[in-house]
């Protein structure tokens, strides 16, 4: 059986949602900063892990990036300083990416850009909504799907949840 | 200001949805059916069309895929008969991407699949929300963002839409 009307016009606006927000966030950061939402996160989730590091494989599983994306990323922080690599000291043939102090003052520095960004963007449209209902429900889509799974050879992904019956256009 | 602890949850909830949905989607018709989710939405919007037909550059960017990431896809539906490419009636340097009927029939086929696995990852979920409320909220979000801008060059882009105060982890 098809969508009714309101889930469909639902999974239309979440899909388009899907694509835009990132991209928005993006240009945002980009234009005022000169730093990707890629690197944005990176930075983040390391300045939110134990001691500030994170071994390469987990920071690249967090931000559901391949390995080789995560680890061009951090070549270009490394570059500028935000990010030094080091040895893991329980695993000598692996390595953490470590958050330096110049890395944890640049995002606080970008922070309020991407906080007003996401307020623009996303948070000043939700009031009126049953927040924690949705979140809880939002949480459960696609449950048993890792962030990190499958992520060896990304390909080109466009995702419009379109499910109208086929062949209904013309 | 920090934004508030629903605000927050939401937008964990909702910055992972994005990474994971698309994800299990494409994973189940993959699976299911040998087709990806590009592929996919490719006929989709094919079918949806006036002639069944649309300009690559159109189609490139219903998908918010590149001109190129999208002729790659055509190659491949094209490679297996479900859809052709044609010079256009209006311009004799463009091309349009045709849906055949064996694309029709196939993506007849594939429907079902990927409508249970919008279902199961998705619908299922909404159960109990304000349906038409938070489509028109969502339908907001980055409004201005176009779905086709900046594909030129595509580059790996996660989206965790972390935004808690830098440096609070530790």
């Amino acid at each position: 059986m098809p969508l009714n009307a309101n889930e469909e016009a639902f999974l239309r606006a979440f899909g388009r949602a899907i694509l835009t927000v990132p991209r928005a966030l993006d240009a945002d950061l980009l234009r005022e900063q000169g730093m990707s939402m890629s690197e944005y996160s990176a930075l983040m989730f390391l300045s939110e892990a134990a001691g500030r590091r994170l071994r390469m494989g987990d920071l690249a599983l967090a931000s559901a990036l391949s390995l080789s994306g995560m680890s061009r990323i951090v070549d270009r922080l490394e570059a500028r300083g935000l990010v030094r690599r080091e040895r893991c000291s329980s695993d000598a043939r692996g390595w953490e990416a470590v958050l330096t102090k110049a890395g944890l003052d640049r995002l606080k520095h970008v922070w309020p850009t991407h906080l007003a960004s996401v307020r623009r963007h996303v948070i000043d449209h939700v009031h009126g909504l049953d927040l924690p209902r949705l979140t809880a429900a939002m949480q459960r889509f696609a449950v048993e799907t890792q962030m990190g799974t499958a992520l060896q050879d990304p390909h080109e992904t466009s995702c419009p949840l379109v499910t109208s019956t086929p062949g209904l256009g013309e």
